[in-house]
């Protein structure tokens, strides 16, 4: 086979990249805003882009003493089933990410950590969404109490890595964030363990 | 620590469901359809749900026959930025996912591929879209030409899991689907040379 490699590519992006002609808000909502730009394309004809507007979002693979990981088991409407995942919350305007981390972690599970760190960002809808999710490193952690809005209502609970890894092999655990988490501890646990 | 295990949750979801009370459609675009609805929560307040109704998609991990995975880059304009990322597409309103695996990835790579088989589906977006979006994996590729449509500019490209897994790990993968389909094949390979 002789397909191109990565450093065979044209070095910058003036063939794909599109540029913004104008843009409107067309749908202003409680939690989305949506937005329809119309973008010159790299041949110079005009083409349609709709998308949401993201602040932005925050998830935290929070690991207890005893190795196992925090999970929640949360009802997401728009694919109508109780969803098992890490925890996560979207930034408030202007929030530091680990500032939102440390908020979502104690008031959806209670607890707290002594030493956190970022793993990394994830973008999780690249064709209609500006959101990214910053992945969070929590241990250390203390129980408390959860401080659950009005309308929030989840199972906190805690798995074994083995655990996690079956239920993203076998399909139980569809929720990229997590998925995404369950591989990276894999993959530190192995390193660390050679 | 004394977290609970999945096992001692309870085992039917009525303390987490939402119900449906009303729906509306609120945006109606080219590419994307947002509704908001009313719903019941578990304590029977009503609380509003905005998303976005998509008809699926589907992702490639395709495999040419010297090992190496074929990738595309390709300008998000939600992100901003030109996005390594493995073949994908949406489906048209009643497509069989393998079918439009199929169409995608001659269409955008001009490959075909003798053996398909599917990895997995995953939920980008739980919180506003309904989107899924399913995995296969295509083994036994022969080149042919790409069939991109008008508004398509995509640069095509392969490169070994090794390459694939070092962007991931420092950041210059950030799209899900890839960075899964990655970790999938590195745990593949890892079993079978065990």
């Amino acid at each position: 086979m002789s397909e191109k490699s990565f450093r065979d590519l044209a070095h910058d992006d003036e063939h794909l990249a599109e540029k913004k002609i104008s843009g409107e808000g067309v749908y202003d909502g409680i939690f989305l805003k949506m937005k329809r730009d119309t973008v010159a394309l790299p041949d110079g004809q005009y083409a349609v882009r709709e998308y949401l507007e993201h602040p932005g979002a925050v998830a935290i693979l929070a690991i207890l003493d005893d190795g196992r990981v925090l999970l929640e088991r949360q009802y997401r409407y728009p694919i109508a089933q109780a969803v098992i995942e890490i925890p996560a919350g979207k930034l408030n305007t202007g929030e530091d990410p680990l500032l939102c981390a440390q908020r979502e972690l104690q008031e959806e599970t209670g607890y707290t950590a002594k030493h956190w760190s970022k793993i990394r960002r994830i973008h999780p809808v690249i064709s209609y969404s500006t959101e990214f999710i910053d992945i969070y490193l929590a241990e250390g952690l203390s129980p408390g109490p959860a401080l659950l809005d009005d309308e929030e209502f989840l199972d906190v609970f805690a798995a074994p890595l083995e655990e996690l890894l079956n239920w993203v092999e076998t399909g139980k655990i569809t929720d990229v964030k997590t998925i995404i988490s369950t591989y990276w501890l894999e993959r530190r646990r192995s390193r660390s363990s050679a």
